[in-house]
């Protein structure tokens, strides 16, 4: 029986790791925060209190933390243990950090995967997720039939930091396109023009996108629009400008032109100080329209 | 059988007009360039030499120019035979010469659609151009059929300049989510990441977008992409910048804020300023990877 070990038991990582033992996994959980590890004992994952007890005799460990340094900080800690073992990181971070990440478990003998997911809580919830990975091939093959537990889509996008390539180029498109739809609907709400009427058109048109069609910033017009829920997320806006702050770094690091990327960013931001950080990134609506 | 005037005999409304006549409605086409009437005769289109000779007993108008002062003027002077007829703007103007020229048509006892397209010269030859349609709803039934003859989606989107407002809404979506494509592409380029790993992984994750999906602005992805065939075009850039300008305008007359779109404007006028003007507006990518 494969045992695994689940560092970071948040909003995200407490549903993964539940989805992981569900799939008969034996997962050992370990958080910083003492109660998150109390609360995933009734998901089937056996509760640890180190990081030396999540990962003894585990043959994976999986990290789902809030930066580079976090997942960094624990990779450390856990290289001793490394020997023979799959590391997999499915945080959002920088894709410098990944690098790092990587070089670290190979310099300590483990195999790397850097997996950053899509999807959100409720991918999680359903293990629907798709995972976006970077690493060797050898690795890949590895930690594909274990993602698999958790997700619907796993993808190798390439090598070492590649998976947080993808997601944040990804993100790029979203963010942008997602403001460019409220910025569409708010013109034809001042012109008159009725919101079915514009999604109607630009669903079969050139104006067509995920964000207008799947995610659709106003309400009524798409099911699984947060839009239809007031807003509640969903993929939140903190965490949309989190991930074109990275991009935005990662294109300075590397020596890209962001124009778009980077207003966005700041829009984001806007948004996130007038008290929308935790409403679904899909009420930027709200600040493009001055609410 | 139905009698029409063609007025504009350009790129777009030359093969428009050549498509009504095979439909079976006897088309007069008239132009101030005399060459471009000529042309028009091999197509089964009947050249005029005046507009007085176009309009001369036909049941409908359909002028296919290139700003609203030009609609106007043509408009203006074929008023005194247009009652009971039926006039159709097909050019893409702003907003408010649109509803002038509404008004001028009802003044004169004519019923009026504005009904700008989407497909290029490329549906415009299939006759698979989309119609979106603004005016009363007799003028529009009036009007359904024989757009039918040139297209293949024909939509009423509102009263009077709503047809014109859904296309710039719709070309702003489409511009500025263009914009941010490549803005990913170059910085997947940048950081090692292959354009086909992140083409897999954002055409079925939100990053999704008829600009990435159909109109790839990278080559070897999608099959009907410009950047297959050296971004010729397609969609010319000149043309995508009048679009997010009458959206710009409309924008300030109206008092909606677009802020992406006024960056993506002044991106297309940057590209057009280096000499893309006339290439596919997808070859913004070569602006921002800064070639």
């Amino acid at each position: 029986m494969m045992r695994a070990a689940f560092i970071g038991l948040g909003n995200m990582g407490r549903p993964m790791a539940a989805a992981l033992a569900r799939a008969g996994v034996e997962t050992r959980g370990f958080d910083l925060s003492a109660s998150l590890i109390d609360a995933v004992a009734k998901d089937g994952v056996v509760a640890t209190r180190s990081l030396r007890d999540a990962i003894d005799g585990a043959d994976v460990a999986i990290t789902m933390l809030q930066s580079g340094d976090q997942t960094l900080a624990v990779w450390h800690e856990i290289a001793a243990k490394a020997r023979g073992k799959l590391f997999i990181d499915c945080s959002t971070i920088d894709v410098e950090s990944a690098r790092a990440a990587h070089r670290l478990a190979q310099e300590s003998g483990a195999l790397s995967v850097d997996a950053p997911v899509s999807g959100g809580v409720a991918g999680a919830r359903a293990a629907t997720l798709t995972f976006m990975c970077g690493g060797e091939k050898e690795a890949f093959a590895a930690a594909k039939p274990i993602l698999e537990h958790m997700g619907a889509h796993v993808l190798h996008c390439g090598g070492a930091g590649m998976g947080q390539a993808t997601k944040i180029c990804n993100n790029v498109m979203l963010g942008v396109t997602m403001i460019a739809t409220a910025e569409a609907f708010v013109l034809a709400e001042k012109l008159g023009l009725s919101h079915r009427a514009l999604f109607d058109a630009a669903s079969i048109s050139s104006g067509q996108s995920w964000s207008l069609t799947t995610y659709c910033p106003v309400p009524e017009l798409t099911p699984a629009s947060p839009a239809n829920n007031d807003y509640k997320p969903g993929f939140m806006t903190a965490l949309m400008l989190k991930d074109l702050r990275l991009a935005q770094e990662a294109a300075a690091h590397a020596g890209a032109a962001s124009p778009l990327g980077a207003v966005a960013t700041q829009l984001y931001a806007l948004h996130q100080s007038s008290g929308q950080g935790a409403a679904d990134f899909s009420s930027i609506i709200r600040l493009i329209r001055g609410e």
